[in-house]
């Protein structure tokens, strides 16, 4: 296989391409950076590369299965990630200045998980400043670009991940998703991207941004390397007391591409409001493929929606304000204007009314449980309602009303998942008149991942959108 | 027995004599309302009272003891708790005019463990407005005054179990702790009040205050008798997701006087700045006995007390303005000045702040426990810094500095322990110059009770301070 072909495969099959010793470790990561060295100065998706280490990693993965050793589920494979896990020994920017000289002493566990399995990751990806914002735009390395149209946002806060894959400098990057900061760069890139059940993945080791609503998760090229993410990166870590102890499922086992008997909802409240017809139009042309699998259709209205929404960016702004309360008194030129303005105004919101957020999570999620998943299985929205914004229209550091509408905009269709705690993935389907993705958003009841990678993972089968790929 | 000395019984003692049927609970109840009757008018330490329903407990219960039934922990025990403890089909006001025709329709667990150890209530007992003071005003039901000196506070927000106790109106009742709403009023009334360890004891059905130091505990005239009551509402509870499955031992076997070996810590920081000299002579006087028992003083100083008085202070007033945001909108004109400024307080709070009291909440136990409990086994502490003031010297309602102040030094030695969550206990340890009680407090680590109640009963066998009544 030339480069050019390497680069193309998705991530299980270049998996079993290294198994099947079809190909090598070093062939996979010569393919991947020749890409981002193709792409990078257009997209700018990393903050920081290592070669050389990556080269080690790759020797040593190829040596092994040389050496016939037991292979683990992601040997061999190079990826990238989210500059936000910990990996001792190398940098960790978390898209900030203030930590542009930090290296971490101890390692995610997310990544020690995918070292045991056998992936290694050659760089650093760009994220937004701190995780916070879900478009990408990036004050201290450079605004992240959407390599389908370089003016567009490319969706963040894990811009660099959803480029990255998109362009397919890399097999797969970890993201993570405080308010839809996987699933926004997975729609607006065009790739897949999981959000799982909040305790769902061990957050030890991660860059923290707000700790009820943060939950790391893989961003891939199809919804069956999604899986394969989730079963090595899941489960219970005595490093992480917030995760949980629910059994992990073979989730590749459980695409079977059958969606008869399942029950479809589409919400008529909300999700749908002031959405552009382009959305719209691609939004029901993918709602008929899952019928068309045999799933059946209801639309419904959804409770609480607008207090989710509020509640979820309430528990954001405060838990991030006072994470970042200290260095925010000590080193306040050190943030982006548009991420201090962000940041300052948590600090007036009355505790009050975050503990009123917090303690009305539980009886909101049962109400929303007992009354939306008591009719569907899953739900499905789009991603973001509306085409793609550009850079420009959402850089909101003069404030104005326009830009501020169109950021916040942004993320409305992520964020209540967030709050309620529950998985969802987004996949591309179609195409905005820009020539911008468009997402459609499957979200499931707490712990089914399964479930929702099977719905998406089905509509894939029957679609040819996830194969695509930007203009090089 | 004359009514008069079926009073004076301790609660071990009234139960005994049932079970002995050396009396009956009829006698016992009969003598406790004479006692109330004579002391009612001064004290003000009911809210309702319901006399026939605790005859008809009290005949039930002597034809327990005549059929030959076996008897609980409790059996025919007349008690009375403060108001804020569901029944249902009972009043509870919780010390507000806003819950005046309230009728719960679900009995707490800690009641219902009670009844079915044999206990019964008749009636519910004067406390602060919701709980929250330390004093023991009440601008609805009328403020409860000290049985040893009217004019005197007697410490809150209890106010009622601690003077119906002192006046042998009752065997034990139950109080809540929140910032030392059961020390207080124990150490001014002079009688034994212990704050277990939080998660220690079941909290549904109780009005909640400040969900993350609200606690559940018994006053009564001796530790032994706390001890008895510990035992019976003690331990998990399927009603409160937040009680703890630590088992729950005998407490009553571990009083056994012994305290050689024991490393009693006085602190020489924070809790005698600023005390009066009566009670700092009390308290040596006090420690004194220990050292007598065979227990080793050793002074020390203890860490981060002023940022743990202030995060109490955070928790308590954050929580509580969120419990009460609905009504404090739709009925302001329902909350006494002094409690309607302290809840809009909470509302000033900023959120980021609260989430750092939160936070550091569990690291800073873990720093206090290593540092302090690696050196001694308990610590020592007046329960009350002052001379207690009088209700005039601590009302509030005109904002007079010195007031504030005389208010908030009522809590400074007891609401660190609601941030640490530790168990505490107080116990009368003499009088000042005014005749009021003065309390020496034991605290110790996460589910010592035992341990702090066996030091406080080592206290009492060789001091007859808890045997001295109040005048009639």
């Amino acid at each position: 296989m030339t480069a050019r072909d390497l680069a193309d495969l998705s991530l299980v099959d270049a998996v079993d391409a290294v198994a099947m010793r079809e190909t090598t470790s070093m062939a996979l990561l010569e393919a991947c950076l020749a890409r981002l060295d193709a792409a990078e100065e257009r997209i700018n998706a990393t903050i920081w590369l290592d070669r050389e280490g990556a080269f080690r990693a790759a020797e040593a993965a190829d040596k092994a299965v040389a050496a016939g050793a037991a292979l683990g589920l992601l040997h061999g494979l190079p990826l990238a990630h989210k500059d936000m896990y910990y990996q001792a020994g190398r940098p960790c920017t978390c898209g900030s200045v203030i930590r542009k000289d930090f290296v971490p002493t101890v390692t995610a566990t997310v990544v020690e998980r995918m070292a045991a399995a056998g992936a290694y990751a050659y760089g650093g990806l760009n994220m937004a400043e701190f995780a916070m914002n879900p478009t990408g735009h990036n004050a201290h390395y450079g605004d992240c670009h959407n390599p389908w149209n370089l003016p567009y946002i490319t969706g963040g806060s894990s811009s660099g991940s959803g480029a990255a894959v998109a362009s397919r400098c890399t097999y797969g990057a970890l993201g993570s998703d405080t308010g839809g900061s996987i699933r926004l760069p997975a729609a607006a890139c065009g790739v897949t991207g999981l959000k799982p059940t909040q305790t769902r993945v061990s957050r030890a080791g991660v860059m923290p941004l707000s700790f009820s609503a943060d939950n790391v998760g893989p961003l891939t090229r199809t919804v069956r390397d999604c899986a394969r993410m989730m079963k090595v990166i899941a489960g219970q870590d005595s490093r992480d007391p917030t995760s949980s102890a629910e059994p992990v499922p073979d989730y590749e086992a459980a695409l079977d591409g059958d969606l008869r008997g399942l029950r479809v909802g589409i919400p008529t409240t909300y999700f749908l409001d002031g959405a552009d017809a382009p959305v719209v139009a691609a939004f029901e042309a993918a709602v008929a493929v899952l019928a068309g699998r045999g799933a059946t259709v209801m639309r419904l209205p959804l409770p609480l929606m607008d207090a989710v929404s509020v509640y979820a960016g309430v528990l954001l702004r405060v838990e991030a304000a006072a994470i970042h309360a200290e260095w925010m008194r000590e080193r306040p030129q050190d943030y982006s204007v548009q991420l201090s303005a962000r940041l300052f105004g948590g600090n007036a919101i009355p505790a009050p009314y975050y503990v009123e957020a917090l303690s009305r999570r539980g009886p909101i999620l049962k109400a929303f449980a007992d009354e939306v998943f008591g009719q569907v299985d899953v739900l499905a929205t789009p991603t973001i309602r509306t085409c793609l914004p550009t850079l420009a229209e959402t850089n909101i550091d003069q404030g104005s009303p326009a830009s501020v509408q169109a950021f916040m905009a942004v993320s409305a269709n992520t964020r209540p998942f967030n709050y309620l705690g529950l998985p969802a993935i987004s996949v591309n389907c179609g195409f905005d008149p820009n020539g911008c993705p468009i997402g459609l958003q499957i979200a499931g009841r707490p712990f089914a991942e399964a479930r929702v990678m099977t719905v998406a993972d089905a509509y894939q089968r029957d679609t040819d959108w996830h194969t695509r790929q930007p203009p090089l």
